[in-house]
């Protein structure tokens, strides 16, 4: 007997993704349901061959199902989440809303798998940019400790989604063929739909990802703060963030800098990467080998490069880190936290209600 | 009387943006000469609205000129500068090759122009990638002190010549109109031109800019680390940097992280960086304003903002930097430079030629 897997946010750029690495899991899945929105229910999507029809996400959508992965936006998940774990489904929720929640772990596997034991029905798929930085970092902490990240972020536009890539790929198409100045493009989406303003992508870096916060940083910069720590189960490390799009469509790509608490031979840290699950070392300056986005895409892993001592902090280290933000950065992630579930035994509808129903 | 400038490389990509410079300049030019490789010569550009025939580069070619504007690559420089040196003539040199010689001042005006006074015939025009940190950084370091830098780059394609941008547009192209997978475009001359092997810039980021150190580092990220100390005249100030391209057409954005050697207030960094010649504070989260490559391209000035404060380092602040790698970075430096020879009275001949002829 295997699971009934609900994917809301089926039609959506990870939810596509989301298909993908469920048809290719070794998760048993007897049956899925693809939820949506009122704009894409009717849709006809297909999983392993079969075609399955877009269901309307309602409160009693959740019946008969095990696992529901959600990747439709907070507000979604804030408002069915609550009555898929009340159906007697793990949630998954690819969303901001439950990550510092304190009765919802906060999970890259390779990181903290261990943290799902203690789950009360939903557990939290961490932002994109901050699950590669953690895989990278993970092998480092074990061994030398982990004192400080200062991180730069060069975000591909997937990861604002479908609209953002469609946007993008006009824009470019405007500025190459038909000549137009980048800075008269025309901007709906980007920087951050929910924004006021909106700027052009193409031929452009934008210091911005979601909206700011009170204290100059943005959301998103403040997610790679507040998610390192509570995945690392370590409110001391310190961790500033600079988040910026670039005009890339998949593949975010990060300049890294850490300082660990002993000093880290570079070797070794090398070593300690290419032994660490879900990473992959790809550095080689002599033969031009270090990580690329455009090489990544399509793959689960994350990769790590260009590891160099800083020129003047004994304990200071520079890497830069790519993955691909929808597969190891949402989709891959939140199917590996359902597999985990799986493996363990989790996957179970939860005694007590902690979550409120809206 | 007005001088006679010579512009070598001029047909190159920052060779165009030097003409325009020198019209739209205040220094009284008489007549200028347009220098270039034997694959040029012979090409007719223009000057004022009138023609002028590009003249192959020669030993003798320096005879009457006054002031010589290099920018033809290292080598070009280290065969002929001496020569227009030896002829009588300043050289004001855009490339790497006399940036760490004692004899050659490195000049950000805004930031060290005295250095000019000590010319003994040649002044260079530090990397792109520097100048703009220098116009940002300087404000602070007269006031505050200045510990340390961690910069990461986000670097425009035309910081690399006119092929770099033809090859960028090129690989667009392919992929948004004919929809080739970004990894399968062929490239020729990205990350650098003199390197063994060549990636596509199109929907990618690539962590090298010039070839590598065999400290792991860029010949491009040493330049930001021992240009700075050379400009600011401090050997203590530590800097280590990551250069990554992107697919940027022109316009250098990058993430800096510094240290100062005393607590520095943001409201005061801000008025001390709006005050700062050639800088300009373009700092609002609240209306979503902050530099932007698009916007700072066509201009001579540096844009900063996104000034915040670390999240724990009590001396530790962010910040973002942007200019026209082309003007500021390059054609706009360099004559800016020679304004600052011309009203020093600094333009004249050399007493004893300390530059060896080759």
């Amino acid at each position: 007997m295997g699971y009934t897997v609900a994917i809301v946010g089926a039609t959506g750029a990870v939810g596509a993704q989301m298909i993908k690495m469920l048809e290719e899991s070794s998760l048993p899945v007897d049956k899925v349901r693809y939820l949506s929105s009122t704009r894409s229910a009717g849709k006809v999507l297909s999983f392993k061959g079969q075609e399955v029809t877009v269901e309307l996400t309602t409160e009693e959508s959740f019946s008969g199902v095990d696992i529901a992965l959600f990747s439709a936006g907070g507000s979604t998940s804030a408002k069915f989440a609550p009555y898929a774990v009340k159906a007697g489904a793990v949630v998954v929720d690819n969303t901001s809303f439950y990550r510092q929640n304190p009765n919802v772990p906060l999970i890259v596997p390779e990181v903290n798998e261990h943290a799902l034991e203690k789950h009360k029905g939903i557990i939290a798929c961490p932002n994109c940019s901050t699950i590669q930085m953690m895989v990278a970092l993970e092998p480092i902490r074990q061994k030398w400790g982990l004192e400080r990240v200062i991180v730069s972020t060069y975000q591909a536009v997937s990861g604002a989604g479908a609209n953002a890539i469609h946007e993008t790929l006009g824009q470019l198409h405007e500025a190459v063929v038909d000549g137009v100045n980048p800075k008269d493009l025309r901007a709906e989406i980007l920087p951050s739909g929910g924004d006021k303003k909106h700027y052009p992508i193409a031929f452009n870096a934008l210091a911005q990802i979601d909206v700011f916060t009170d204290n100059d940083y943005t959301y998103e910069e403040m997610k790679m703060t507040k998610e390192t720590k509570k995945i690392m189960e370590d409110d001391n490390i310190k961790v500033s963030a600079t988040c910026v799009r670039i005009p890339v469509l998949s593949g975010h790509s990060e300049s890294v800098y850490i300082e660990t608490k002993a000093v880290a031979p570079i070797a070794e840290v090398k070593e300690a990467i290419a032994n660490f699950p879900g990473a992959v070392l790809e550095d080689d300056p002599s033969q031009q080998i270090y990580p690329q986005a455009v090489n990544a895409v399509g793959h689960r892993e994350t990769f790590v490069g260009r590891i160099r001592k800083d020129l003047d902090a004994e304990k200071g280290i520079h890497m830069w880190v790519v993955a691909d933000n929808l597969l190891k950065g949402a989709a891959w992630n939140s199917v590996q936290i359902a597999e985990k579930l799986h493996e363990r035994h989790l996957v179970r509808p939860t005694e007590e209600l902690v979550f409120e129903l809206k």
